[in-house]
């Protein structure tokens, strides 16, 4: 049950990083959505490798395949299978990881769990896997489109370089513009600088991904264990290097009181509304029509080009180089996979809250 | 299915703060557990209210009754039904309420989701329901302990004030001796005073919990979707004022890279071993035998004891004074259920995990 | 999680026949719903002992107390907990059984299962547990009377006293007129004889409930593995003592070929309808707006009052002769529990299919 | 959620009998099971069309493909992908069934419920989309053998003409050597005779097959919407055509009293031993060590090559003859389906089994 993602709309995933493809079925999705393929294939693009000088060289074409669930360019309610076929592989390269843990990597875990692993670019625990996300997530934004709700990731942090303002005082007309995906243009550009040089060490960085989703209805939650927030949290700590999550406040301002933080209603015009989000837009557990944003935390990537001193599937010490393509940041990357997860789950909840009433 | 947590190991909850009571029903529950009643009692008093000067004035007798499951002391592997009776309840304290929402609770997104609320004490939305947690995590802890398997938590943070040093370095005995369960007796004493000032002001106080769970085997987590962390990550955003999760190292240290961050192996007596935890014993979702370690952010109470702005239900400006007996701050009282939901995810795991072979 | 029934709306229950009392909580309720306390307490009348010269002399009070979810007469959307307690309990009539296994019971396998097992009138595989399912069931039927959906149940077979005709040919109003609760007056009184006899003997017979659904709307039903008819028929099946479920056809007509079986269309009064109802209202796994029908086996129950050769725990020969108070006939009692576990089944995927559409 | 089936081991499927293939994902199978791809062809083998003189001209490939999950010749632990594509496909066959719904088909809910169909050859409907449980199902089996657990099905009835003793008086080896697959080789070619008439008629026939399970261990199936059987009766509910279930004595022999039905216990050299088993190897719902054995009812095809009245779309009046392959009996064909299911039932309960105890 644990390569599937979520209730009502359900993404099951398979797949490994030098097996034959990547792929998926996307179950739930809703009837008589018009599938975007120029849209799908935009959003595969975004997370692809090999995008700019700051991404691994690995080519990789990343078409979607899909292969039931669609009539006529229409979604029919049946089960949406999809597959995207691995191109480009080097497996090779990997010869030398068949008899030794890679530090911080999955490889002694899976090792010890399943007495068996494809040790080729990290099998099933590489993120290639997002592929699928990617793709089920962008049928998730078709959907979510036509409901008026836009979710909008972007990196908010590369090692020191933080951005400090809060999401609403950025243009994000600007994350496209840069390699970064920043909506800071002169961040970017000091971010783009740490990562290239970082690169040029073989060493590796990481770094936050921000992400709003603006447009979400009052509602969405089901206390109270499905929180819309614990859901979100869920679906960020399922994407591979992720170390944290905080939404609204989170473990910033920690030095206020309640008073400063609480969110005072007023009349607005006729209507409620709301002083300040410090909440994030979710209270109870449930949307409250503000603003959702929230934070995610990446650690560096474990695979460094340097040596590395590790041990042998026997356990005897050896030293380590990585050979092969890789990222020495994420960050870039790992922006439409935070929107492709917000998209699922928020969909997910979306639909789930259409049983409230009878 | 959203009042149910875990997977084979269930707990299904229900109750109001100003209802009867607070119940359950733990299902996929081991047979064979001796019960410990003492114990089981003695983790719902660390919750309690009214434990020392710094909590909630309100006397809960929180006695639990099991109503099924269990027969001549021992669990059956039959569902374990249970309630804990609302007894001290005043619920007239909260009159003033039903027409007005509270600035950052629930009671603005209950009613729109619902369109009916029980107002009284935050109905569902009480931190209250967190009892059942407690109950079922203290009977997931008792099934632990046979397994070598302990969890503890402590207040890591309260407002400004924290603990900076690895969990590694504190005597956890010294926890249980203050009232902020906090392992620095120093800290402790500030974190104290500060709490007893907020209170005096009338105003709240957040923080962060941390937690360590030791004796952990290898192989505990399943990819990619039921990840060791995000399931830990999950089951502490479903706690009530919640507001971030970090494992290992998470938002901290981001400017260190992956040469830096990477946990070396090497051979120690015949073993392999780690030269660090920067991983917080989890690896590609899965736990590594090392500690597992991970810090949640609360943030400040939202019932504050002083004047606030907010609106009627229909809309109109008003101004709010919380009346009834309210925390000031939740650490103290949030470390066992933080333990409990650990408890709960960690027993679900070990148990998911023995269907890994035939 | 075997002790949950249902998806977006889901009951779980817990209790055994022995212990403190037989409860559950109903997740996923619609909001907003008005509680009708008298039609649910005619609905355990209905199932409860002591009825008729028929049934069990054991008198159970059965009410049942709500413990949340409910305010102010309405259904919260919050999970209604609820329990029933055991009153009447003989226990020492079981006192004999602690070291046999009863022929055809849950005895030997719980036993072997769990190591453990509650003797006391068979514990958790106890009959009585279905008073959870009545509770729930008939806050299903007071949402599904809104929707205009009507449920009825018969006893339809006696040993070998049978209804031979379909359905439609009965006057439904004659069902609990008599105390078998079968349309046929006549069958009724003979129906009724036989079980007497039996019941005089000592002994126990089976026979078949036959349930018609009236008023669904075209659509419930989720291809391919949530067909209605399939998850009827699991809900059949859950129930104690049944041995088999058939909808439509069923295990019937089987010589008939498929141009005598088909289900004719045509155009009437501009409307399509059909010419008969040969696939029992639900076609590909979705109503079709026709009349749901199904009927369902139940076995003689296995406790009989009359010597048997049995085993004792050990694995020796020996003789049971059973005490207590039992059943010779569950069919009369049973129409109330299978229309619970149908009004469960069609509410639930009506919250489904609420979902096929953004 | 409802193209999945299972709880720990799972099968989600995707896939309509016009599109490109139809495939599925096998979620939580057992690390390190070899794969047999001969045996696994043998059983698409015994589904696929083509085979005899009685199935449907139709020559389907059948070929599975795996697409992950599978290292160097055994499973992984990872999700197994896998695609049977499409090869063999007469689409326009089904041009003028595009305005037209047939009789006793999912054409008219389909069309209600999702406002769009594929109606090439039923879509989504079709029975093609059983191949994926026969890949399935056929892995379980590999599994199971491990086990000792056997699974055997046959065709019990075609029509009037039905196997009338119990299956123990079948000598099973003599399934495979008929095309009907019934072990009475007298009563295989009487059915096999009428099959054919009836083809020749353009006309279909239903029957039963029936499927017994050797080598279970006591305490697969889990109290009380776990049951083992209810369970295998919504398996088999799953399966195209299907109209009823029975396990045990079922639907048979209710003329028969408690007395004659219980199934006696007795000490047979030193070990517990039944005197009989009427309850077909479940009691209680789980598993007592006896072969299970129960029936599965299969309407006849809705598919005739004959002159139907049915209407369009629109709701007018209308002449449908049917073209293209159809088997005029799908009885044959089933027997690895029921197997299949089976197969995946006894499995996934058994993996459950192994977390009744810590």
């Amino acid at each position: 049950m644990f390569n599937s993602f979520g209730n009502i709309l359900r993404l099951t995933s398979f797949g490994e990083s030098h097996g034959k493809g990547i792929g998926g079925v996307i179950d739930g999705f809703p009837a008589g959505i018009t599938i975007d393929e120029e849209f799908i294939q935009n959003e595969l693009d975004r997370r692809k490798p090999g995008q700019s000088r700051l991404t691994t060289a690995r080519k990789e074409s990343d078409k979607v395949e899909f292969l039931s669930g669609i009539f006529e360019g229409k979604t029919t309610g049946c089960p949406i299978g999809f597959i995207v076929w691995n191109t480009n592989q080097h497996s090779n390269d990997y010869n030398n990881l068949k008899e030794v843990f890679r530090p911080s990597h999955a490889d002694f875990t899976y090792h010890n769990k399943y007495g068996v692993r494809d040790h080729r670019g990290g099998g099933r625990s590489s993120a290639r896997e997002t592929v699928s996300r990617v793709v089920a997530g962008s049928l998730a934004k078709l959907a979510l489109k036509q409901l008026g709700i836009e979710i909008t990731a972007y990196t908010s942090q590369v090692g020191p370089i933080k951005l400090d303002k809060s999401y609403s005082e950025y243009d994000f007309s600007e994350i496209e513009k840069n390699d970064v995906r920043c909506p800071d243009p002169q961040k970017a550009e000091e971010m783009d600088a740490l990562i290239y040089k970082i690169k040029g060490e073989g060493n590796t960085i990481g770094g936050t991904v921000s992400c709003v989703v603006k447009g979400t209805p009052i509602g969405l939650g089901e206390p109270v264990f499905g929180k819309l927030h614990a859901a979100l949290g869920n679906a960020m700590l399922s994407i591979n290097a992720v170390k944290g999550f905080e939404y609204g406040q989170g473990f910033r301002n920690l030095e206020q009181t309640g008073k400063e933080q609480n969110d005072i209603f007023f009349e607005n015009q006729g209507k409620i509304d709301f002083k300040s989000n410090n909440s994030g837009g979710i209270q109870g557990g449930i949307s409250n029509g503000q603003d959702i944003y929230f934070r995610v935390a990446f650690k560096p990537v474990a695979t460094i080009l340097m040596e590395q001193e590790t041990v042998t599937v026997e356990g005897k010490d050896t030293v380590l180089k990585a050979r092969g393509r890789h990222d020495s940041c994420v960050l870039p990357r790992a922006v439409p996979i935070v929107e492709a997860m917000t998209a699922l789950t928020i969909l997910d909840f979306y639909l789930i809250n259409k049983t409230t009433y009878l």
